[in-house]
């Protein structure tokens, strides 16, 4: 079990944290198996999608603002509420093989953190296991 | 393999189970695994949130209804169609890991029973493997 | 580790794969243990949902198009951002517990593959692990 730390600099963010991934598996030593992904944060989750060019990324973040506005009539006190229901849309944590000691994405996957009310410190808890 | 048992009591109601699943695994005597919670039913879900101010779950189902309106000309006849949606955007399982004997959730998550389409009995499965 | 083809017919589909997943599992000969079933493209995803009646996955790919339109001003130049966002909203894996030696779906539980930018060629890798 090995922790990534991300710090996001602004109060919506994707960080693109595959390389991180990568180098845990590698250093883990396991040929066949599974990597577990996951956030323990409320207001941040992790996704898979196209990393190569940023702009889809960007447009993720928009169109959650667009599904879950600002405006609504919340009534958890912090007033982060978007973030929370941003957090449960996107998930906690992915699972992807890890086949000939390497993680199997696609071809345009990447490993996104998203971040929904930062910024602030972050971490990542990146477990691999073999079978 | 074991069953937790929700009688829901409305329809729609978010209801914690983190600690039904803690006793799971405190009884499963696993020490570093994997834990996976998983909802058999097409109308419901499972989700990772805080669970200590109970409004961001309520904020949770409100913006859901606003994502996913009754008011859609939906096809399927049984009239449920929005809490088939609501089960794929939320999902229907979760996975933490578990260290030490405990799991691994961060400080303010809890795992959440999300009924969509109740009052109903439900069953959600809990499964906890070491590695 | 096993590949499934599915060769999608329209812009937007949902492509029942139980069956196919079910035969994977059964020819593994996986008595206890899990099932990922996991899709490696950035533009389609994999839910589990009803599959007795079509018209529920109808409705979901309805609502999806209502939830992430088409019309946002996306900035991602090939013009498929509706198709990424809905990815992440949907999810690139699901897992499912293998309980002697079959899939512990739920009864109105189907494995679903969901297409968001076809007609394509495209992959979903099973794989089933024991423990």
């Amino acid at each position: 079990m090995k922790e990534i730390e991300v710090r996001t600099q602004s109060k919506e963010a994707m960080e693109d944290i595959t390389s991180k991934v990568i180098e845990e598996i590698s250093s883990s030593g396991i040929q066949t198996g599974m990597c577990s992904v996951y956030v323990p944060h409320t207001t941040a989750g992790v996704t898979i999608n196209e990393n190569a060019d940023p702009s889809v990324m960007e447009d993720i973040l928009m169109t959650l603002q667009k599904i879950v506005p600002d405006s609504l009539p919340y009534r958890h006190s912090e007033g982060n509420s978007p973030a929370h229901v941003k957090a449960s849309l996107i998930g906690s944590s992915v699972n992807v093989l890890i086949d000939k000691g390497r993680l199997s994405l696609g071809t345009w996957q990447g490993i996104i953190f998203c971040e929904f009310d930062g910024p602030r410190n972050r971490r990542v808890i990146v477990n691999a296991f073999s079978f």
